[in-house]
Order: C-alpha cells, then sequence, then structure tokens
C-alpha cells in the first residue's frame, strides 16, 4: 500500500471542501445532514472495475467524473435539480495517492459544474475498484417516464452513440480528431445538464437519460405512457454530427445506427412534449413500441432498476 | 449465468413493493422522488466480497441485512430517522436467482423493521459481488459528536465485541450456544435501534455508533468535543453478558478487551449524557482522549469518512 488511511481521509476532506452551502453537517460524523424541501429525488449508481472502467483507458479524474455523471443525469432527468451526493468507494490498496486524489477531484469536479455537493461517503480495502455514488436533489415538478402524449413530439438534447464509439475504437490506433473526441466521451461523457432544465422548463410531458440505450429506454417510456414512439430515421440523419459519426464508424467497420440506438452510457437526455428546445426525432402517437427503427442487437448492460 | 436480467429486476420491484408511504416515485424512473422534510440525513455504507461478507460464512439474506443495518445505525446515530434506501449490487452473474432474491429479502428485512423503504437503486456485472447501499432519514434535532460536555455520563445500548468474536472463532469448530450466537452476530448483527432512540429522547450531548471500534469512536467524540472520555473497566465488566464473551474469548486464547474495544462492525451506540437510558461505563472529564482502557492493536479496517 502506497498511502495510509488518515492521509487518504484528511485528503478527501480537503477535495470535497468543507464549507457547502444548504449542509448543516458535512464530512466527519455519522451521516450528513442537509437541507432538504418537501420532495426529493434519490437515485444511485455503481461503477466497478472490469466493468464500467478500466484504469488502462480512463484517468481517476475521468472514472470520478463518470459516475458522478451518471447520478446527476438521473437527477435532472426526473426535472431535478442535484444537491448533495454521497461517494462510496473500495481500493486495492495499489494505487497511489495521486491516484485517489484524482478520482475524488473527479467527483468533485462533475458534482461542482452543477453546483453539488460531496457531503460523505465511505472507504474500503476490496479486491477491485469499485466507485458508487447516490446523489439527491430537489425535485418541484418530477418528470416520469408516464406522461407522453399523442401529438407530442420527441426531442433528445444531443446525439447519442459517442460513447459507444470511444468504447468500439479506444484499443485501436485511430488519432484523428474525431476518434479522440469518441474515445473522450466513453471515458467522461460531456454532459449537457442545461438541456435537461430546458426541457423541464418547456414543460416536457416524460423525459429520462438513455444511459441503457436510446431505443431501450424510449420503449420504457411507450410502455409508461401507453403510447408509440415513431422515430424518423431521416430526423436522426440531419443531426449535424450525424456525418462524423457516420464517418467514424464506417472507418471501423460498423453499423452507425447500432451506436446510436442501442449504443447506452450517453446521458443524452430524452423527452417528449410541444416545441422543445431540443433536436426533434420523431413523433407520438397512438399504439405501442418504438417505430422507424430497428435496433440489431441489444447492448450488453444490465439496467438501471431505479 | 443462471438468470436474466428482466427476471431480477421483477424479482427486485416484488420483493422491495410498490406501495410505499411518502415515496412519490419509486422503483421504474431515473430516479425515486420521495417525501422529505427540512433536514435530511444522509449516509452510506459499502460491502464488498473478501472484506465485509464471504459467501461461504454468510447467506445473501445475512449479507443484505448487515449492509442495510450499517446505514440504518448511522442515521440513528445522527438522531434521526431513517426512511428510503437505495441499493447498489454488482454481481458476479454465477449467482442463482434464489441467492439474489435471498440478498434482496434480506435488505428489505431489515429495512422493514425500522419502516424504511428501498426505493430503488443499481444491478451491474462485475468481476465481485458488491452491495452499497445509502440511506436516508428524517432528523429534527441531529445529535452529532461534538456534544459531550464535563460532568456527563457515557452509555453504550450493548456490550461490543460479539461481531469480532464470531469472526475470530467462525472458522473454528466450537457449536456452543455462545459461539453460535457470536457467529450470528458476526454474520448479520441484532440491531437494537430504539436504543438509539432512547439516547436521542434522553438529550444525549453526543452519539455515534461504534461500527469502527468502541475506543476509535470515543476518540472522535474527545477530539469532536475537546473533552476526555474516561472509561472504566469495572463497570464495563459489570455489563451482564461480558461473562460469556469473556469466557468465549479464554476459549480461543484471546484478550476478551481486544474484542470489547477494538472489535468493531456491532453497531452498538455510543452515547453521552445524564440518566440515559443505556448502560453507563464512564465520565467525560476535562482533558483529551480516552482514558482508564488499553487497546493493544488497532483493528485492521478503514473509516467510514462519512
Amino acid at each position: 500500500m502506497n498511502f495510509d488511511e488518515a492521509g487518504v481521509i484528511a485528503a478527501l476532506a480537503r477535495i470535497f471542501g468543507s464549507s457547502q452551502r444548504g449542509v448543516e453537517i458535512g464530512i466527519g460524523d455519522d451521516a450528513a445532514v442537509v437541507k432538504t424541501t418537501d420532495r426529493t429525488a434519490i437515485t444511485t449508481d455503481i461503477a466497478i472495475e472490469g466493468t464500467h472502467f478500466n484504469t488502462h483507458w480512463s484517468s481517476a479524474f475521468d472514472i470520478g467524473r463518470k459516475v458522478t455523471a451518471a447520478n446527476l443525469a438521473d437527477v435532472y432527468a426526473m426535472g431535478g435539480s442535484p444537491k448533495f451526493l454521497v461517494a462510496a468507494v473500495t481500493l486495492t490498496g495499489d494505487e497511489s495517492m495521486e491516484w485517489i486524489e484524482d478520482l475524488a477531484e473527479g467527483i468533485a469536479h462533475e458534482a461542482s459544474s452543477c453546483g453539488v455537493y460531496v457531503v460523505g461517503g465511505d472507504l474500503a480495502k476490496g479486491p477491485c475498484k469499485v466507485v458508487s455514488i447516490t446523489a439527491i436533489g430537489q425535485v418541484d415538478v418530477a418528470i416520469t417516464r408516464s406522461g407522453a402524449q399523442v401529438g407530442d413530439s420527441i426531442y433528445i438534447s444531443s446525439l447519442p452513440g459517442w460513447s459507444a464509439a470511444g468504447l468500439a475504437i479506444i484499443e485501436k490506433d485511430l488519432e484523428s480528431d474525431i476518434a479522440l473526441h469518441a474515445i473522450a466521451e466513453f471515458s467522461a461523457p460531456t454532459l449537457d445538464y442545461s438541456s435537461a432544465v430546458q426541457f423541464s422548463n418547456g414543460k416536457a410531458t416524460s423525459m429520462c437519460d438513455i444511459s441503457d440505450a436510446l431505443v431501450i429506454q424510449a420503449e420504457q417510456i411507450a410502455t409508461a405512457s401507453g403510447v408509440q414512439l415513431q422515430f424518423e430515421k431521416d430526423l436522426i440523419s440531419a443531426h449535424p454530427e450525424f456525418g462524423t459519426l457516420s464517418e467514424l464508424a464506417q472507418s471501423v467497420g460498423v453499423d452507425v445506427w447500432q451506436w446510436i440506438l442501442a449504443g447506452g452510457e450517453d446521458h443524452v437526455f430524452l423527452a417528449t412534449g410541444k416545441e422543445l428546445e431540443g433536436f426533434c426525432i420523431g413523433t407520438v402517437r397512438a399504439g405501442a413500441g418504438v417505430t422507424g427503427v430497428e435496433m440489431k442487437k441489444a447492448p450488453d448492460t444490465w439496467r438501471h432498476f431505479q
């Protein structure tokens, strides 16, 4: 082991900060105590070495950012504002102090980009690295998956598929700017959280983030709302990034639609409503399921049971 | 793999229930949405196979109970009432459906013993089993580690050491009732949560649960409160369970004080105050640190940085 436990705790307390608005009791007691209103969103995401991240591919900073982003996105996707998070981490003991600090800084960086504070956590030794984060946030009006209405349009906040593209090419020697962008998105996606707020403000009738793949989550909205989501491939392929993503897919012999429809881990927001500020990809109709697109192969991930 | 993912999710939703008081949106969306008041406690505990549990020793039900108990105890130790929890779990894929259901039932059992609902979670495949739980609860008046006053008495809710005893003897062939009790306490401690409520109602000046070992957590109260905690070994050894625990220690050639003072993982509550309903083990004096007892060897665990 290259570090002592007291040193790790002290470093975490320093990185996560002690003066935090809305935090009555932060790191240093049995539990944190925070100010809340009458409706709180709570969500959790776990990432384990070998499945969700790999220290050869991703920096500790990116790993911290990615798991944090997954949690923050889930709170935004409910129409909420994330406020606080706790992080439970297992380490093998082989990590350098610098690696651990980078991990904590990645978590703190992504959290603070949304004004969210890290208020506590747990640290343990184990046979592999695990980062498990729980975020809580304030919700005034919850936007669920069940409110899509016939006649609504379907919107995405950005084009999904970049994370899947990054995963597909990470071990190839592609050094173009586009390839590096895809790898960066896989390592730690850049989330435009404000797009979820825009969907909420625009009175989206349903919303989710599509961390489990666009088609799967669209099917969840269709089922929960009792409607059919009709995608238009022409609309999706008119997205400004479609061309560059297609080129990348061609260069590695992959169908770009597989990345877009079944990719997963993008944390793009999918919403339904009228005249929302987003990229329109179809319409909500009477019926069931998702039409207009075909997913050739389901992604090999397990689903959130949130 | 002996099960399919959709089957696991369906089983979890069934075990964790769908009709829950105070839960506006439960399992099935991006995040749960729950009713809260203006002050919320949040705490997290992670348990990983090989460090915190072992499937040869513990049933899935006990593993679920144990991690849940650790979280609930932390909320009670702040003077709060736990209300909701989320569970993030990684599985290797070798588990039977029965094992997974037992794990979920252990979590649900311990939670429902405190009127707490499981409102969501995350499930992933990974190289080892991990159970990471976060609990949130309501706090009216927080009881921290920093309020101990000179002249207070020191109380424990029960005698610690049973979990350490269980760990020490689990691989020995002891079949006495006492040995089996110790092993059961190690596998999943029986927590008397009401004792924390009694400490709170009695206006405890400070409180914590001693999952990291009695002396370590007493030192934390001493430091946070700027006082000295003077333990009386005679008082501790007058505890009704001291004799049986001592016998067990002698039978395996261990110093019983090591189990009591440095054991850890007991989730006994430690509090200071006047005339509390608990077992008195000493007094709070001017000074620093913990006196009256000596811990020969620190426990080999990492600490919560909550």
